[in-house]
């Protein structure tokens, strides 16, 4: 998998051992991140960026990898996140195959890939290592911290684990705890997975890789990222052309199918499977009332509690946005974030924003995504 | 699979050939349908009942078979479709594995299953199935035709292709073609069971039965069928006893994961894996547009011409309902079929229900559905 990892990548240590959340610990691990901008003297403009199940940490183009990164019309001099005033730090999650140590590492105790060795991985364990990374950096404290889709629950768990890490927040589509949709969703994409032969219990190698799997996995995601009204306008009930049209029996025959294919094999060979497992897994394990102070059980009332904590924690600003066709972190998601860290006292905005593209918005919809972050930075 | 058709189970003879839409013919075929309620002298007090992909006949209890149906709260003596008063007939779908003639059955040409030699299947080929059992029972004018889910596309292409043969017709969580979110799902649905090996291009049996796409498409239909407020409330974030939890890596862990599962394993190997591609492909096909008499190309014009054809010809009084929380034939679909409808000068009324439970609840929300169709048949 190493020729995915994007050419410009920088690596940091993270503490050998480090102790993971749920037991076990990493040995040598480290963490994939790229930077843009420079840091100030005063260490007061540095925005860390936190990202989904799959990107890797090239977010933008930069000297060392002019190739266009995953949010490039969002990071860049005089873009919304304007290199030319913030210093920006992307960091790849720890359990990913871009970068970062992962189910698809080397363990160094045995010589071989991780594969199922790898300990149970949590969205704290992203935190924890994306705040070292903070921390070697010499940030003493983040301007803002942005979290888009996966990436929300773990600037959530980051600011819940470190008060005071950062002055500003911005969480994008994401989400304070996993609920039964998508928990439901993620599941059935890890049964793809584990139910394709060559996945083989996590042993597999380039030879016998899950494509059937993967496959399965990607498109049931593709479908859960964008939305059926962006859909209806852009792919109708428009066939494909008879040379593009599939001869298997039940085979590809509308336009929205072979999108999905084409998502697909973009994906597949390109990603860990294992690694995926354990992203996916990582969130729905994720719930933001585990670090309630004062659990009373009710699940409801501890995310409120432990929201309205990060609020009084030292976070000045934040918003939180969404869209109104997210179907897998859905808008009330967003407004639950925004209303727990008001609760304890922080300036604290929703912003629901119109996007037909559902929980992908944010990495397309820069019309309405670029405004409404850049107009909260420059407030900052 | 013949110890799955209900026992009250009877059967009408198609013509023999029966001519398919897109080609090919069938000999010796039949549908399956129960009864329940006597026939006026008049002939006026019949309703038809055409069911999503996966219903038998067996709507409700009767004499032959007091098991309770499928939509047992719906039908009987005194209930919203009283069967003191009403004729009823639900006949099941051509195509299907509950009784009627379908690829699961045997091929008299060869005297093997048909398999993948069923011809291809539309959903005009279900309603021409449906309008004989009508005939044959020496009903000359339905009081009403209702269609649920594939039903509600079954029903409008009945009213199509034969004018005239209902009065009245309610149209529950239908769609006048199908769009792509529903494609792309129903796509993948198809494609999980294509993936499994023991599908073997549609030649398998009993010893060697594609479960693993089978149980991979029935969760994905659950997934969709329901929604994720109902799930919110009903399942949050609880997790399994440890006694039920699984041991397996990455295993079901929380409570609506073993729901699903449970829902799988009641589905699979009660209905006919090239049963379900065939049902499953047939709704894509449909497009209510193609019935246009004066096709323009565009599909959405074309559709509002078809309906409105339909709602001119004959039939006096009709009611789309859906939900607010149905992803697979969302609301506004319902909405196109009352509109359309009543651009012909139909009495066609739109029916939004606030129920929490998605593309099912005609199934459950007894409710809000009871009253609904209740009311509308009691003034016709």
């Amino acid at each position: 998998m190493t020729e995915f990892i994007p050419p410009g990548t920088r690596w940091i240590d993270l503490p050998s051992p480090f102790t993971m959340k749920r037991g076990g610990e990493l040995h040598g691990a480290r963490v994939a991140y790229e930077t843009w901008g420079r840091l100030a003297q005063d260490g007061g403009n540095a925005i860390l960026i936190v990202t989904g199940l799959s990107p890797d940490a090239h977010a933008a183009a930069s000297d060392d990898d002019p190739q266009p990164g995953w949010w490039e019309a969002m990071v860049g001099p005089g873009k919304p996140i304007d290199t030319d005033r913030w210093f920006v730090v992307c960091v790849n999650s720890l359990g990913s195959c871009k970068g970062s140590t992962g189910p698809a590492s080397i363990n160094p105790d045995t010589g071989r890939v991780y594969a199922l060795d790898f300990p149970e991985l949590s969205i704290e364990d992203g935190a924890r290592a994306a705040a070292h990374v903070v921390d070697t950096l010499g940030i003493k404290r983040l301007a803002c911290l942005i979290g888009n889709s996966m990436g929300g629950m773990t600037a959530l768990a980051l600011l819940a684990e470190r008060p005071g890490i950062a002055r500003g927040h911005i969480n994008i589509s994401g989400a304070a705890r996993a609920l039964p949709f998508s928990i439901a969703i993620r599941s059935l994409q890890r049964e793809a997975i584990r139910l394709d032969p060559e996945w083989n219990g996590g042993n597999y190698g380039d030879e016998h890789y899950p494509e059937s799997g993967m496959r399965m996995a990607r498109k049931l995601g593709v479908i859960t990222y964008r939305s059926a009204l962006e859909w209806d306008g852009r792919f109708g009930r428009v066939r494909l052309d008879s040379d593009r049209a599939d001869d298997e029996p039940f085979g590809l025959e509308f336009e929205v199918e072979s999108y999905l294919e084409a998502h697909a094999r973009r994906f597949i060979r390109r990603f860990d499977p294992n690694c995926y497992l354990y992203l996916s897994r990582s969130m729905d394990w994720f719930d933001i009332g585990e670090h309630c102070s004062s659990r009373c059980g009710d699940h409801d009332t501890d995310a409120r509690a432990a929201l309205a904590a990060i609020g009084a924690g030292g976070l000045e600003k934040a918003m939180a946005i969404g869209v109104h066709t997210d179907i897998l972190f859905p808008l009330q998601q967003q407004e639950e974030i925004a209303e727990g860290l008001r609760a304890g006292g922080c300036d604290a905005a929703f912003l629901p924003l119109p996007s037909p593209q559902g929980h992908d918005a944010f990495l397309v919809d820069i019309d309405r995504f670029g405004p409404a972050v850049g107009g909260f930075l420059a407030e900052l």
